[in-house]
């Protein structure tokens, strides 16, 4: 496809469940100290969970509902403001404030009760709306070596 | 928050960037021998990718555009209609005919040319809109040992 043929074409996400959490704030660290779960929206039925217990893990896109649409970023900058960081581009971070307001963790399955879901370390706020939750397969992970910059790793620290 | 307080509430989501890809039809296996790259939108600008080349993978999140929304599957079904693999919710697997229709896929990121990424293993056709790039950072990934299915182990025999 060439540049030309492009047009801010849009479609509608839905919520397929919410997020039931012990944090109701937006903070930016210790979140496996958090007891969250996700609760799948009546419409599904609980056959739409079928099987998922036989996963140890699972990945978890939801909404930054809390984000203002308008303050979304789309050039660069530095992550969390942090002077000792380099300005990276939002593509390049995993900053909330994004473009479409998607997050996405990969969560430790704890249980499947019905039609909710008991998860350990998902960075979401109570009634965060979930879009989707995907079964964690080993091999859709990374395939070969893992690199990063150090910005990443110091920013993770104390994350979970 | 209760079921009673839920309703089919919509958000637009919008592509930030388009897959170029050798491959064109939609197939099951075969995708580490596709070479793809996603073109972000040029309302970003290379800004938005700064830095992004000092990580060795990406996320895509893209949308499964050619799944007409209406063949969706909410409940139960076997993977790929395998008779010696379980019926699963559609959320116990990652098939593409799903509520939202997106795909994700952890990328090894081959370099960053302008508005351009160059990336191996992206399982989307050519076209395809993509919804938001993530820099992979291992934190994220799974912090304990990972389990999983027979069949799932099976059906990835050959995907890439």
């Amino acid at each position: 496809m060439s540049p030309e043929t492009w047009s801010v074409e849009t479609w509608p996400v839905e919520a397929v469940g919410r997020v039931t959490s012990t944090r109701r704030e937006v903070l930016d660290d210790g979140w496996d100290a958090v007891t969250a779960s996700i609760t799948v929206d009546p419409r599904f039925g609980v056959a739409a969970l079928a099987g998922l217990d036989a996963f140890s893990h699972v990945e978890v896109l939801y909404l930054f509902d809390r984000v203002d649409p308008g303050a979304v970023h789309t050039g660069a900058r530095r992550p969390r403001g942090n002077p000792d960081w380099p300005a990276v581009g939002i593509f390049a971070q995993r900053a909330k404030d994004r473009p479409n307001r998607i997050g996405l963790s990969t969560c430790e399955l704890l249980g499947v009760d019905g039609a909710t879901i008991r998860v350990r370390g998902l960075d979401a706020v109570d009634g965060t709306p979930v879009l989707d939750v995907k079964p964690y397969f080993e091999e859709f992970g990374p395939r070969s070596p893992v690199h990063q910059p150090a910005w990443s790793r110091e920013l993770m620290d104390g994350y979970y």
